[in-house]
């Protein structure tokens, strides 16, 4: 069996084109830098894409057949009553799901994203063909007090997030997009981003998608009380990726971890959705450190916490929307930016071309 | 003659059904206020789309036709040099807006939009059909010592604006945006923002599309002088909206003005880009208050004084990318989340609808 890290081979962007493709964003007809954030997207886009073949010309960024990639998973600390609903929800939203009902099913419609849902490990299977079904289990063990998962699991989980990835790569996606659901999943997020950052857990805990003060105050204490209790079976490996995803993880964010370092390793672009999502991709590029280099961070959850998280992965998000829903819905909408970065880059005329005066 | 605010009557949007939207947007399968800004957008769409008819149902949003309006101008005051482009870019711009190598050809192509180009009155004529032709002259007077327009050119380019709006409504548009073009014209802008908020020069001042210092001091002091100039000639009448744009106007400030103004009568939405379009924005509902209830304001401009502007509208932008180039381009970039909103309201399931356990 292959463990953990030795599973991918993260290679970084080839950097010995980006004069040229600056110098390419400098020449389009616009002051130099007046199209903001856009313009850094841009330069990362051609540097992702233009990389892998050396003859390649630089001129053009092809985002080809943009994937939602919804992964669901419950939670054992589902049980301690610390979120807004029951685990019946995840359930039921991945019926939504599956019926087009949901926020990402309309925002991926219209911005003509392929959508495809995972079972990546909920309480009660779903016998639906259009549902992938990978589970690890029937939600995670409650993390408070025990493991959450196995290192078998975490192991398998990174495998089958990587399966997803490559029967895609097949099918010429070069761009996967994010997404989750799981009721719970806010407190394992949160967990390990306050081992893997050091910051505190009142730094790290929010208020997953509205609980009440008094729900608040335990689910930070419960979360005190989980770190504390890892901690001293584990130490200081707790840090460790592996070991902390099998302790306070999920097992749909074991799969993401695995489809993001895929994603990364066949030099595809990665738009990373919210909190839950953005701690996937914090534990992917501390596993493989140049998956950073692929990853666009979409929008800023309302979530508490995850500003932190994006400051830790040096992060601008394209969108802060106050949106707190998960779903990738974050990322389906930042879709557009990516197709317009990519759009004024391959079309727009330069300043000799259209006879215009440089400025 | 029909002068100014007489030509234009805005009713303010019918609140009635404002409830009955609300609730809606309440029942889908989602946590309320999760979507964040994107659900008090479907709230304002909502509104405006179904005032109109009071038997229709409130259960759709249909943006129809969305339309973005480039108005190009020339400015008298770029003669003292306090751009980083002369005024022959602004027709080299206008030329490649209609060969479709501009940036905003770019974004409207990507998302959608029709595009047409408005001669509000550049410095050369342009004989080309796809060129509207609507020219108030041939650029604006250097504001600093004279006044930019008479009010005849104000009342003729109101007028004219309305004229493109009612040309599209007859289209079935419902949606239209607001770009502009135009060397010199922030300087107009930041002028009409100084006067009709009381902000200081220096907090409506900025470097539009990349000054040096040295232009940047100069810029600030033509402008005090010329608000002076005019502040001596006109007294406490400058701050009234016609004679404000006759003193310090642009041509396509002033048929933005009355565009924006035929837009909300005809109970369309206004997406309004950056600076400029913003400074015709204020305008509007200065000469009209309920005109307000129809805007979108579609991005925050890295332009100093665009914020304090936005502030003194209650406006939230939608998008923040550090865009600083004008020609609607944020509106343009805007124009998927539009749809988003109203396909979310328009087409997600409800918690009955999906039998998914209320939040």
């Amino acid at each position: 069996m292959i463990l953990g890290s030795d599973m991918f081979n993260v290679l970084p962007v080839d950097y010995s084109k980006k004069d040229k493709i600056q110098h390419r964003i400098d020449q389009k007809t616009k002051p130099q830098g007046s199209l903001g954030q856009l313009e850094k997207l841009a330069l990362q886009l051609a540097l992702i894409v233009n990389q892998a073949d050396d003859n390649k010309e630089i001129d053009r960024i092809e985002i080809s057949n943009p994937t939602m990639l919804v992964f669901a998973g419950d939670h054992g600390i589902a049980r301690e009553n610390i979120s807004i609903a029951p685990s019946e929800v995840t359930q039921q939203m991945v019926h939504n799901f599956l019926n087009g009902g949901a926020a990402i099913n309309c925002f991926c419609k219209i911005n003509q994203m392929q959508l495809e849902v995972i079972d990546a490990g909920i309480l009660n299977k779903i016998n639906d063909e259009r549902l992938i079904q990978q589970s690890l289990g029937f939600g995670t063990k409650n993390f408070v007090n025990d493991s959450a998962m196995t290192m078998e699991q975490v192991n398998k989980g990174l495998e089958l997030g990587k399966k997803v990835i490559e029967k895609h790569i097949k099918q010429s996606v070069n761009c996967f997009a994010f997404g989750e659901m799981g009721i719970g999943n806010t407190s394992s997020a949160s967990a390990i981003q306050s081992v893997l950052t050091q910051q505190s857990v009142e730094a790290c805990v929010g208020r997953g998608t509205g609980i009440d003060d008094k729900t608040f105050g335990k689910k930070l204490t419960l979360i005190t009380q989980a770190i504390e209790f890892h901690q001293s079976n584990l130490g200081s490996k707790l840090q460790e990726p592996m070991q902390l995803m099998a302790a306070m993880g999920g097992f749909e964010i074991v799969q993401m971890v695995g489809a993001m370092l895929a994603a990364a390793e066949n030099r595809s672009l990665i738009l990373v959705d919210g909190f839950i999502a953005t701690s996937a991709a914090l534990l992917a590029t501390r596993i493989q450190p140049y998956s950073r280099e692929y990853m666009v961070f979409c929008h800023q959850s309302e979530e508490q916490g995850h500003q932190n998280m994006l400051n830790e992965l040096s992060a601008e998000p394209l969108l802060n929307l106050g949106l707190r829903l998960g779903e990738g819905t974050g990322a389906a909408l930042a879709i557009p930016l990516i197709k317009a970065a990519a759009s004024f880059y391959n079309d727009m005329a330069s300043f000799e071309g259209a006879g215009v005066t440089a400025v």
